[in-house]
Formats: structure tokens, C-alpha cells, sequence
């Protein structure tokens, strides 16, 4: 089998890396690198919930992705300059949360609510899954920050571990991880969502030119597979060592 | 088998209609239903292509999708007057853009502009698959009109058709073509986007709640198939009636 | 006397339609058309005033004009995609709620809101007074339907009918009910709204490139009688016709 | 006959007082005060048309009218931090620049743009009549100062003198000019905008509660002229006194 | 030594004037003049404080710069139509807050609000050090205006006087109070805003394209109060003058 | 003499880190650090100017300031949200730009610009200093990365080193480098911009509540001199290690 650009064999993740405690403010604050994409997650915790939602007894998780200007190869417009979100960053935005909405518990959690902010640093291709990938770590975190504070209606809200990765078609072959020189000339491209109990979250296919055929899905989601369990681990030997003092301690109580 | 709260099979569509010259000015403008959601879909056309395309010698094919205020079941804001367009619309208006350009060979289109609009007049579930379903239609008249008038670089600048549909599990079965009553608490929400050549353009399923398993995928992939060969035959027949005149054609010469 | 383009007198309005129950959800839903002119004209009920006017125990009547981007010959852009809102669209949206106000008793609303959204379908001039002729019937019903459930203070707000109608000079000629070909190269072009007890709710005249006499006028003011007198008899007939449901109904209760 | 609340007869306007010259910079500046009413009227000339209006060999007047938060009695809110110009700003802005499009031939102006600018220091009633009457004496000035420089095609661009006046029912009595006192609880509302010509350029009539009749409007168009012929006055009394100089004669040569 | 071009010595002033009562709505209303800048400068009162201050006991003073569009040579765009403040306009409106912050105790301010607004109507340099020192008058005037009816919570808010001027380096002379010639070529600017203590408020001092010595700095400090003596003398004689009546007490009680 | 909170003296500096290369993608990417505040500085090198600068033979450089939503101790919201920049975001972005502005010759830099972008990863106070001080760096690398590729106008655009430290007066001492803790309740604060050659390029002191002496402001411009020699040892050592390659390489070439 020929090999990537890269070096990597075809069902290859990049190098993944998971730093807890990348900053010291937030109660969830996670590093994820897949190769050359860095993104920092944050978990924020908030008494209180959105207006539409008090009195109702449940928690509220949400999520906002941001790209930093010079994260790209070129340099990209800053949106709070621009004066609006493009249509890229709400998508990845509503992803993130939809997504880990998925495997935690509302109603344990209480009236609280948790933001996630994923600041991609460096871009290069999978960025919205690495972004899912290290936002749970973080959320774990904040959870686990919340539960020491008494403040969780039920001290086990988070029922599944979640990670996401790409898969596409380049060159006509199923890849695993896409970078961005692989990403940008894909034909067909799918980011997948999953538990650790192996079903699915999310699944997003996009022939980018090219259709795909039935027989091709299946490929891609059995790379994926592939894919989110190396992520499981990594996930799960970060969160194995000793979780880092978030100074959001001193603010929060 | 138990029948759903309109008496529908699980399988089975609501009454698909669509109207082509709905109305006069668009070189293509259909109205699309599917049972009590009404889009009216238009296509534009436009001589030149933005700015970051020009000299490329290729067209342009973009979408947007809008929701009438009234539309809902209880009125929702005006995004012109919110000033700014919400996530969801975003998402769905770039959904359109991308399935639709699945099926155009923009070469052949030569520097012409085709701009989609789909606006839901009333909304019962399923307005973005119904949108990319009469979308279709109107992009196959706008395409007419451009080749009566000698501007496409190619007379046959479409590949294939395009439809759309929802899938869900809902009360634990998986279903085709959901209401509103029933995508409001659907477990797992999927839209599908065809060629009537059978393959896959973009699949997005959510999980809502609950995650889904790859048997549950193969299930909703199967009924989507049902569903789609049905637009297509809609497709067809309002097709093979004798095209409107548009008075497009007083304004494009 | 010579004949207009369309065949029309001077004096002579456009074909005149009014379809109620043109969607399901809003409390009234009317289709107004004047010729090629076709206004969706809805009147959603909510309970409650806006905060400044709580506690007065008035109701509030609202509305918002908009023209769908594919509605006039060369599409127009989207405000929501602009980011803001028009003078002329501000403008119209101001005098359609100030219409409409003066058929209307707020204290016999009680504190309750009507929100009328007129949006132009297709567009080809007057759709201002389209617009008001449509959105009184699609009030009427909206009232009806608060009545039938008790929400008034006093069954009998209306007052009077209202309808507008578009005059102005054309060629040297004073004309009625100007479609877009003489809309857009009139001398002299004036919006009057009326009541059906023959007094005047608003009028808005200008002269464009040419200014005009008072004798000018006064004979415009005599053609938008004719005009107003034709439009009531047309409400009183869709108005007669048995009301169609509104699904309003199970939202609203 | 019964005195108003400031003393003036009913076809009585207040004291009118036009000041050329009020600032150095542009090349027409003019503080008018209808009462207490003061509006800082500028004329700034600019080389150039809009876009839009290029090669057309047609000149350009745009006008532009704000209120300074504190002109009010209670103070507003700058529209500057609210991010949006508010629909009575835009309708009035859109009123000035019609009215003053009215007495100037545009192709004698030559490919240039006079901007209009109409700052309310002090507001008392009659802000936009004010406003339009102070502008077409800051405009004639910008002429003055264009032709002096040999910029015009044609130089008698101007053909005719613009004034505007408020009237309105208060009381149930007519009555011109009214200040905030008596246009806050105006049953009728009306602005007239006319040449010295005699003729009406501009007229927008509003029953506010009330509606009106034929009769009442012929009334208030007789007091129109009254006011206005005093306002042609006083332009004329202003404009015999000997220009000013205007530094923008530095920054436009 | 050598003249200025406007014949003034390197520490002389343009002349000063302070107008106070130049509107009638405002609590306190002044017009500053720094040569050819001028600067409309309000203090409007409010009772209640904003959301985040209420129940604290303490007031608040905020304040707002903004210029007309004809106020600078070539006519500038109006920011509300840009719809969003520059950086420029945030950072002067934020010095004057702060500055004038420094001189009034917000505990016996009571829970009140004092607005300032400050619109340049002409602007020829200096016009942030004219704002200042021409708010502090109006602060002075709705005090009084407060004080009179008793709403202070100590008869005694203000504990001294506060003033601005501009000094720079200009032809590599140390200058006092810039005007537009001199500021858009000097190559060091400062703001100095002072208490008639002696004390300095703030400091901002900026090298545009050279940099600056301590020794420079020296003496620029030492002009500075050259011209603040001035401008507190100025500040004086306007406030020994009667105080012109506010019709804001109409509207306050 | 009594320590500090942190145990520093009042002229000691916290614990400076600069590191080069932090990311792969901008001409310059340096991540630097006081104490717990953590700032990333990129520049981004880009062909050409902005518009109004074009034909000059002068290059441009810009800066951007922003901090991500969860570097402050209680997440704040972010800016592209909110849809505006808020006033002290565009205070330092200015500040920023025009600091660096003072050590470049632009018409040696060519018709290049240079985007400096400062993105607050962690805030603890004194952010705007370290922005300034870690983006000297990252200029320097990025100007090394255009004279490299032949790009420069004249190959030493560069004429000192410019670094920023933060003083004020907290608990009545004179103290350096403020962290989050004293610069909350400081009663002055001052950030001063220095070269290497000893000169000043900005200060701004503001007192906050209280107003400050020349003596004070002398010792606090003494100490601020410590500070920063400080800081220009720190750069010098950063910048004698190897240069880290950009991967800008590839796609400015």
C-alpha cells in the first residue's frame, strides 16, 4: 500500500497529544493536537441557566469554535472585526455542543450551566475533531470540579466518553485523519462522532464533486472506527493522571 | 404495523406537489410541498460570478434559505430585523448550495451566476429537504433558460437529479419524512441528499438524546432510498409538463 | 381616451384577489394580489404587550413589511444577509402598522399583540397598498379568532375597513393603481389610505423630478376613491365566505 | 379666537431665524430655528458621484438627518451605539433628500455629490420641516461655491426656492408649525413640502387616533402656504446678506 | 522666538470661550470653543443607576463623544451609518468618562446617572481636551440642577476642577494646544488632563513616527499647566456668571 | 520593605518567558509570558497594502488585541459574538499598532504589511504590555523571514527594540509589573512603551479614583525604565537563539 504524504498508511491517525491544564483559569482546560492542529478547549462553569430554560431543574452545556487569525496558512479575517460569525464557525459551534450534549445528563447537572470554547491555535485539517475530542476532556474536568463543590444534582452526569474524527476519499482511496493538504482536494469527506459504547453521535458526509455510493459509507465508517478508538485512549490515559488545580476554585465558591 | 398520528405508513411519504412557474419573474421558480411544508424555491440567474471567481472561466451556483416569520407555529423574529442570521439558517442555506452543486458541471455553466432562494412560506418538518428537492426543479428551468438564450458554455450542464429527504427514529422506529409532531421528538434525526443515479451526496444524522447505532444507519439509509425514488418521480413529471414562461426574459437580454 | 400598456382606463384598478387561509398556522392568512402584485399577509396573536406597554391594559398592533429577494425583476439582496434593514422597507413597515392602528380599538384588544407580516412574493408596484388591503382582512380574522376564545375586552375593536391604493401621474396622465412600468417613470406618484367611511387615514404624496398643483391633486385624491371603493367591495366579499380553520388554534389555547 | 400655549394665532408660525455661515468648514452651513427648534444644516461638496452613477454625467444630493442624544427633552440613545439607524431617522433622511432633489437639476451639477447633512441641536417640533428649509439655503451656498469654481456643467443648477412646514389637528382646531407640545397629542399630522413656485413637491398626511376628511385637508394645505410663504421669506432675507466665506474653498482646490 | 502660522508664541492658547445654557433641554448645556473647535457639551440626569451598579448607593457619570460629519474638513461618515463606532470615537469617549470620573464623588452622586455628551461641531485639533474642559462646566450646571431639587445624597459631589489641553512637539518646538495644522504633523502629542490641585487626572503622550525624552516629557508637562491655569480661569468666569434656567426641570420633577 | 501578595519586591518584575516559534504558520509566532499572564503574538506577513496606501512605496503594519473568552478568572463573552468590538479592545489594538509603528522604517519594509495579532491565552493582569513586548519579537522574525526572500526595500527595516511594563500606585507604594490582583485595585496606573535607546514611544497613566503627583509620576517612570531594561534582555536572549523555521515559507513564496 502506498504511503500519504505524511508517512502515515491509509487507516493512520496522526500523533495525538492531550495536555490537561493548559491554563489555569478555567475548570476544564485541555490542549488537543492532532498532528499539526492545535486547539485549546475550555470548560467554564456558570451558575444559573439561559432565561428560557430556568426553573426547569436541568443544566445547559453550550459551545462556541473559533478560528485564531493566524491559525491558517494565510492569515484569515478576525469575525469580531468582520462584525459577524460566518456560516462555517456557527456550523462547527453547533456541532461541538450538539455533540457533547450527547453524553451528559442534564437534569444531574443541575441548574448550571457549562460553556465550552474551542480556539483553534494552529490549523491543519480536523480541527472540529479534535476540537470534540479535547472538549470532552475538559468537560470531565469541569464536571469533576463541580462534583467536589457539591453543586451537581447527581454525582455521575456523563454516561459515555466522546471523540470525533475525519474520514474522506483522496485519490480515490478511504483515509484516515485528514490534513489539510489531504482535506482540501478531498472527494468525498465525513467528520464522525461517537461513543465509547460504539454508536454514533453524529455522522456528516459531504460529496465535495464527487457522490459517494453506499459501499464507500460503510469504508469510511469502518476507518473511523479505527479512528475514534486510538482517541478513546488518548483520552483515557490523559485523564488516568492526576487532574491539575484549576484557580477557577477561588472564583466559583 | 401501527400507523403514525396522519395515518401514514412508516415508510411512506406525505403528498409531494410541485409547481413549477409559481412565479413570474425567476427564470426558474417552483413551489415545492411536502404534505403542509411549502418552500417556494427560486433560481436566479445573473450574468458574472463574485469577485474571487472571475477570469476562472467557471459559474457559480450559491443558496439561501429563509424562514417567513409566520411560517412557524408560533411566529419567530425576522432575521433582518434581528440583524443578523442565526446558526441554523447558515447551515441549512450552505447545505442547499453544496447538494445542488453536486449535479452542475460549473464549466459548463461558463461565468454565470445561479443564486437559489427557498423560502418556507409554511413549516411542518422537512423544509430543508423539501427546499433541495424543488430546488432542483427550479435550477433545471434556470438552466433552460440560459441555454434558450446561447449562454452556457455547455448545453448540458447537469449530471443528474437531486432530491432530498428526512429520515428518524421516533417512538423507536425509524421512519421516513418527519412532521414536525414527530421530528420535534425524533431520537435521531437524519437528512439525506441523493442522485437519482442512487449515490450519496451528504448525509448529516444527529442523535437527539440518544446515539444510534450502525444497524439503526442501515435502516434509515434503506428508507431514505424509498423516499428519494419518490421525488424523483415527482421530479420527473412536473418536468416532463410543458415549462412556464418566465419574464426573466424580458430583463436577462 | 387612450388605453394603458395593460389595456387598462385610467381610472381603472388592476385585477383584484383575496385569498384567506392561504397557510395554517397564524391566527389569519390572507394572499392579496393587485395584477402581478402578490402579498402574503399574516396577523399572528400573542399574548402580551411589549414591556413598555404592560400594565396599560392596551393591546399593541405591529407590523413588518419584506420583499423576498427573487420578488422583483433582477433579484435584490436578502436585509437579513445585509445585516440591516432598509429606509424603504423601515418606511413601509411604519406606515402598514400606523394603517392599520386606525381601524383598531387597543384598549377592546385588551393586552394582547398582533404582529401583521406582509411579504412580497412577487412584486410589480403598489405592493405597499396591496399590503394594507390585505393585512385589514387578515386582521379581521385574527380578531375573530381572539374573540371566538374569549380574549377581548370588547368583542367589536374594528371600527372601519381599510384599503390603500396607488395614484399618481404618468405621461401627463393621472392614473390608477400604477403596476412597476408606470410606477417607476411617474412624474407624480401618491399612496392613499382610506377608510370605507370615506375619510382619509394617510397620504403620502411626491412629486418625483416634477412637483404638482393642488388641482393635481385633488383629482388624484378622486381616483384613489374609485379605487378604495372597488378594494372594500373585495374584502367584503372574501370576508363573507365562511372562515377557514387556523391551526393557531391548538398553539394559542 | 383662542391663543395657543405660546401665544401664536393658529395660522401663526413661531419665530424663524436662518444663520449662514454657522460653521467654517463646509460649503454651505446653516443653523435654522423654527422657535426653539435648532438644526445645524450643512452642504459639503464632493468631486465624484456614487458608483452606481458613474459616467452618467449626472451629479448626486444625498442627505442625511440625526438627532443629538441630548436634543430631546428626556435624552435618546445614540443610534451610533445602538449599531442601527432606527426607522424614523432613515424615513425623514430619505424625506430631505427628495425634497431637495426636487429644485436641482442634476445634470447641471456635473459629476458631483452634495451631501446634506441635518443635525437636530435642539428639538421642539417640526425638526424635519426645519430641517428641509435650512438645507436649501446651506445648498444654495454649496452651489454658489461649486460655480465659483467653475465645477457645474450648467450654472443655474437651482430652479426654484424648497420650504416645508408641519400642520396638523390639535384640539380639533388647525393649526401651523406645531411645536412638540402640540404634535404629541396631534389628532391629524401632516408635513408639506413646497416650491415658491406654488407648487407641492411633497405631502404625508397621518390621522394618528383620528382619520380626516377632504374638507380638513384642504384646510391644513391653506395654512402649508401661509407658513410657507413666510419661510420663502425668510430664505430670501438670508440669502441677500453677503456670503460668507467657507475654508472648504482650502481642501477643494 | 518664532511665531506659530496662527501668530501665537509656542505656550500661548487659542482664545477660550465657554457658552453654558447654548440648548435649554439639558440639565446642564455648554458650548466650548478652542479657537475654531467647537464642542457641544451636554450633562443630561437620569434617575437610577445601570443594571450591574443598582442597590450600591453610588451613581454614575458616563460620557459620549461623537463628531459631526461636517464638523472635520473633508466630511467624514456618520458612524451610526457605518453602524459601528470607530476605535478612535470608543477611546475618547472613555478618556472623558474616566477624566471627569476623577473629580465627583458617585457616593454622594446618590443613585443617579449623569450622560455627557460631547459633539464636535467643528473641529480644528484639541477636540478631546475641549470636550473635557468644557464638560466639566455642565457636570457643574447638573449638580446644581440636582442639588436644587435635593436628589444628591451630599450637597457636595464635586471636589475640584478638572481641565484638558493638548501639548506636542511640533518642528521640533515644545507647543501648546494644537490646532489641525499643527497636530497632523507633530511628531510627539499629548493629552494632559489636570485638577486645578495641581494633580495630574491622566497623561497620555504618544510619539508618531519619533520618540521622546524625559526631558521632553518635562517640559510638555510644564506647558501643559501653562494652559490648564488658563482654562480653569476660563472655567471660572463662566460659572461666576447666573446660571441660565434648564427647562429639564420640567421634565426631572 | 514589606513583599507583595506574590512575594516580589516593588521593582521586580514577574517571571518572563519568551518563546519563539510557538506556531508553525506566521512569519513570526512567539508566546510570551509574565508571570501568569500568557499572550500569543503572531505576524503575518501579506504582499501589497491597504488601499488608501497603495502607490506609496510604504509599507503598513497593523496589530489586532483580543482576548479568548475564558483567559479571565469568570469567562467573558466573546467579541464576534457580541457582533461589535468593545471600546478597550480597540484602545489596545490601536495602542499596539502604533507602539510598534515607532520602531520600523515602512518605506524600508516596501509595499508589504505586516499584521501583528495579540490573542490572550491567559490574563493576569498587565496583557497589553506583554503584547507589546512579545510582538517586537515576532516582528523581528517576521521582518528576518522577508529579507530572506529578497522582499525589503532596505534589508534593516528595524531601528530599536521596543518592550512595554505596566506601574502604578497600589496600597500608596509605587509598584512594577501589576498582576491582575493590584491592578484591580490600583489607585494609578500607567503602561509605559520604551526603546532600547532609553526613549519613551507612549505612556498612558490614568488615575483611578485618585489623581496623581509629578513626583509620583516620576518614580513610577523610574521604575517602569527598571521594567523594561528587564525586557529587552529577555528579547535579546530569545532572539540570539536559532530563528525556528515558519512553514510561511511555503505559501508566501
Amino acid at each position: 500500500m502506498s504511503r500519504r504524504a505524511d508517512g502515515r498508511a491509509d487507516d493512520e491517525m496522526r500523533a495525538v497529544r492531550i495536555t490537561r491544564g493548559f491554563t489555569d483559569h478555567p475548570a476544564g482546560s485541555v490542549l488537543v493536537e492532532f498532528g499539526q492542529t492545535r486547539v485549546m478547549c475550555t470548560a467554564s462553569v456558570e451558575e444559573g441557566v439561559p432565561r428560557w430554560r430556568r426553573g426547569s431543574g436541568l443544566g445547559w452545556l453550550t459551545a462556541e469554535y473559533s478560528m485564531l487569525p493566524a491559525a491558517t496558512h494565510s492569515r484569515s479575517q478576525r469575525e469580531s472585526v468582520k462584525g459577524k460569525i460566518g456560516g462555517r464557525t456557527h456550523e462547527i459551534s453547533r456541532l461541538i455542543g450538539r455533540s457533547l450534549r450527547a453524553c451528559i445528563d442534564l437534569a444531574a447537572l443541575g441548574e448550571n450551566t457549562i460553556a465550552l470554547d474551542c480556539d483553534v491555535l494552529q490549523a491543519d485539517g480536523g480541527t472540529r475533531t479534535a476540537a470534540i475530542t479535547g472538549a470532552y476532556v475538559a468537560l470531565v474536568d469541569a464536571v469533576a470540579f463541580l462534583n467536589a463543590r457539591g453543586k451537581l444534582a447527581d454525582p455521575q452526569p456523563i454516561s459515555c466518553a466522546i471523540a470525533a474524527v475525519s474520514v474522506g476519499v483522496v485519490d480515490g482511496r478511504v483515509r484516515l485523519d485528514l490534513p489539510y493538504e489531504e482535506d482540501s482536494r478531498a472527494e468525498v469527506d465525513m467528520n464522525v462522532v461517537t461513543t465509547d459504547a460504539g454508536t454514533l453521535v453524529e455522522i456528516q458526509g459531504t460529496g465535495e464533486g464527487a457522490t459517494f455510493s453506499r459501499a464507500t459509507l460503510d469504508k469510511m465508517l469502518d476507518l473511523a472506527a479505527v479512528g475514534t478508538e486510538r482517541l478513546f485512549e488518548a483520552q483515557r490515559a490523559a485523564l488516568d493522571a492526576p487532574r491539575p488545580a484549576s484557580t477557577a476554585e477561588h472564583t466559583a465558591d
